[in-house]
């Protein structure tokens, strides 16, 4: 099987595992379920969930263990999109070419999806009986659940994800960043969450060392950077699912405002390429991983 | 030393070592942890975390170990007031006898803050060199981390603390709400996070079983009703810091909709003395409990 060929055949046993998920944890006849049902049913690309299954298969560990991890990363990514929709923060009528959640239902309901997924993540993780299908394949001790949900918390919490949203706010329709406050930024709004998805895969894989937790770390935090200036890049031209060009509209800072088009591109290569670099180390079984970091540098949306 | 000036000297405790946390982890320049400071130093009654301190001595654990538990818990119970506090929700401009966070500080600075004490609480319980005076102080295993973890979120998400604000907000200006409806609002919307103060201190103590677990649970349900009864009665007379009377004015569904002051006052007793009953399994180690439970059902605010 060729590595593409892989890479679809785990977004396809991801998908299969999340939605069993979703329909045994949201299946009430409320709007609460029906919100955090649908948000998290949306076509996503599930780049974050693939990054730990292939963290994982990296580190030759058991692809299921790495899978409550990857839902729950999922999870919060659902939330922070939720939460950053909302008309108070980007205001963002269609998210993954469907209304948005304040938009299909209202704005409370919203909100409080958006809580619900976030807390909801940690309860993923730590009891894992919540994934009917996994239950009985899985082998996780306590002290690699509890590590999961502490790099997940500190990477999602208020000195991450939550504090690179604040930054990227800031800064709306300021002048005088410099590339330094962008990378700070974008470290945190994108780049903790895809980091902590490798950090989470190599948690789940019994043989990981301190060492390997550091380097896959450092990967992430490359791709991360990588992911968001392809994400500039991209509204700047196309589109994205959101509404065109919406980040340049609201007076957002991107790399375009600091950079030509031309030197973005150059400074996606060179984040990727040190990626790739650092996953060397891993030899042959980081070659999925590595595919993927190139897919991700080409992509079109 | 008499039974209240024990709940008082734990209260004493729990605050020193609350500010210093605060004052470690919310410390750098930017309205993100200015707005989480803010919102954890507001005057608390700190009822969660002292119900959590006195299920670990009716257990005869060690006092710090229920520390890093009883600040996750406020951070949560701190985050639900932030976020019910919003303009799409309950729109109250104050709260502890202070304006509320997004009256302070603006909307989205509000939501956000709300996002990272929530995430932050579990980072609190899974790696507690966060706070700085407990860390050598502490022996919990990762077992009883994770347990607590996975109460905390089964006890504060989807299914449990975030349904019932939803709940209350369907039933709000709606007409037919039964006692059972009322019930199922606050067991989840009050009474989760009560019960699980209890259970998450109960697990802090190295001895606890299975049983005692339940039975913490249940006094948990007993007093997260009564508290809210309570709450209902104040709300009707006197006016709680919030706006006076707000909960009546937005056509909330209360205790006193569906019955008459001396029943809800009635109820109130009934739940205390059945919390009571439950605690004497725990003989006189559960004495600052049993009078701490005394002292809810008769507070003026």
């Amino acid at each position: 099987m060729n590595i593409n060929e892989k890479s679809e055949k785990y977004k396809q046993e991801f998908e299969g595992v999340f939605s069993e998920y979703i329909t045994s944890r949201y299946k009430e006849d409320h709007d609460l379920d029906h919100a955090c049902s649908y948000a998290l049913r949306g076509e996503g690309k599930r780049i974050r969930p693939l990054l730990a299954m292939l963290a994982n298969q990296a580190l030759q560990g058991d692809l299921y263990n790495s899978l409550p991890g990857a839902i729950a990363i999922e999870m919060i990514h659902t939330y922070s999109l939720i939460h950053d929709d909302l008309p108070c923060l980007d205001d963002d009528n269609e998210r993954r070419g469907r209304p948005t959640l304040h938009v299909k239902f209202n704005e409370p309901t919203a909100l409080l999806a958006g809580d619900a997924l976030l807390t909801d993540a940690f309860s993923t993780i730590s009891e894992v009986s919540h994934i009917p299908r996994l239950h009985s394949e899985l082998s996780l001790d306590p002290s690699q659940k509890l590590a999961m949900v502490q790099e997940l918390a500190e990477a999602a919490g208020g000195r991450g994800m939550v504090l690179g949203q604040m930054m990227d706010l800031y800064w709306t329709a300021k002048q005088g960043a410099s590339k330094k406050d962008l990378d700070f930024i974008h470290l945190n709004k994108t780049g903790q969450l895809i980091s902590v998805s490798l950090v989470i895969g190599a948690i789940s894989a019994k043989s990981h060392t301190k060492e390997d937790i550091e380097v896959f770390r450092n990967v992430g935090k490359n791709l991360g950077l990588a992911f968001q200036i392809i994400d500039d890049l991209l509204d700047n031209t196309k589109g994205m699912g959101k509404s065109r060009g919406k980040d340049r509209e609201q007076g957002k800072l991107t790399y375009l405002s600091l950079m030509s088009e031309a030197e973005a591109r150059k400074l996606a290569i060179h984040h990727t390429d040190e990626a790739i670099r650092l996953l060397s180390t891993f030899k042959e079984n980081s070659q999925d991983l590595i595919s993927l970091a190139e897919k991700l540098k080409n992509r079109h949306h």
